[in-house]
């Protein structure tokens, strides 16, 4: 159910190989040279956005860094874009890296998912003075960059998978019945907290995991009340409604 | 607790007026021809962004449609960005009227909140075609026009004493150590409503119209559980938690 995507994803490797990279447009280069090339642009976009940020990074920028033509990394990549879904699969893997590690041996469902948030704030941290930048430029329903849009869909599935693997290996008092529907709203709370870590000025972002602290704490109180059948029906409808957001 | 504050929302008055505008930076002019030429430049400034949105209006444009120069425009409204604080305060009085009528003689408290949230979609509703680029715009940390901002605290003081008088008016099951962490919170749910409903293709909004119910149905079947005393140290800590997020 959890599992990377290599495609694309290959660095500096010497083994031949035979794909096409994503938008072919042109003759295929020699691939070992091919893929070093992608790897050597994307390396460079990734540093990029991580200095200058969202805006001050363009396409010819990252070319002449990268000492190759605008055309070539066009070819690699179509548009900036495709490079922030570059940035966004390298968070999430190293993301689900983290805390796949961590998550070994705790069977305890909050701390299992405080795990999963801590380590996932960790990486974004890096990213936070530019952050209100790409904020901006993805919060639109229309942007390609949205992290619920089409094109974000692989390193959404990533974060999912790893939350569905911090539910699936937990031991908690949740009925089964609400199994199914949780990862979706652990999903859609994980991008709220993401939100609120953009919005935070507090030295290392103290207020955000103080405020996620709070929130699995209220977790905790609340897992066994799911037990008590007068609670069922509210957590159903909350279950249905977490359902009724997904984008 | 409730109040309009009518100060810069004068319409086309003939009485006198020794107020100087927010912002004043010259001589002044006669009082009336002066509130005048304020309010036109604010009725052209807010079709604009109904009708163009929010990136193509500028304040060029606004000072040809008003027949006025570049300079009174200026001199009434510094910034476009101080045009979209007129925009709020529009938005959020026409809303608090629309709401404020319909509330007379409702008691139950999810109802109250049922027309509140309800009137203040249907104030929104003609910009939604535009709302994407407002969003984007208003949603850095950093922006002048983000809700939370310091220049957008006297349109979300209006929302604000909305929903304390929604709670203030109603019967309801909930204790009252809670009522007064209550508004925080819907606020917050307000401001989550309306990032939904700019991401609402569905005809009508009806995606956002069901959501809304659902809440509200499940706060519906939450209210009276609040009286048991095990739910109560959870609750606690979720009024604190949206303390917390307060901006």
């Amino acid at each position: 159910m959890f599992s990377f995507e290599p495609g694309g994803h290959s660095d500096d490797s010497d083994g031949p190989d035979g794909e096409a990279p994503r938008g072919e447009r042109g003759p295929a280069l020699p691939s070992t040279k091919r893929e070093r090339t992608r790897a050597l642009i994307r390396d460079v976009a990734l540093r990029s956005f991580r200095e200058r940020g969202y805006d001050a990074t363009t396409i010819r920028r990252i070319a002449e860094e990268a000492g190759v033509s605008v055309g070539t990394t066009n070819y690699h990549f179509a548009t900036k874009n495709h490079l922030v879904q570059e940035l966004y699969l390298d968070v999430q893997e190293s993301h689900a890296d983290a805390a796949i590690g961590q998550l070994e041996g705790v069977r305890e469902l909050t701390e299992r998912l405080a795990i999963v948030y801590r380590t996932g704030l960790e990486q974004l941290e890096p990213y936070h003075p530019h952050a209100p930048e790409f904020l901006a430029a993805a919060v639109s329903p229309r942007s390609p960059i949205n992290p619920l849009s089409e094109e974000s869909a692989p390193a959404l599935a990533v974060i999912r998978g790893l939350f569905e693997r911090a539910v699936d290996g937990a031991k908690s008092p949740l009925p089964d019945e609400f199994k199914a529907g949780l990862p979706q709203v652990l999903v859609l709370s994980h991008l709220l907290l993401a939100l609120l870590w953009v919005y935070d000025s507090s030295p290392g972002r103290e207020r955000t995991h103080r405020i996620l602290d709070r929130a699995l704490n209220l977790l905790r109180m609340t897992l066994p009340l799911t037990r008590i059948p007068v609670v069922r029906a509210p957590l159903r409808e909350l279950l249905a409604l977490a359902g009724e957001v997904r984008a």
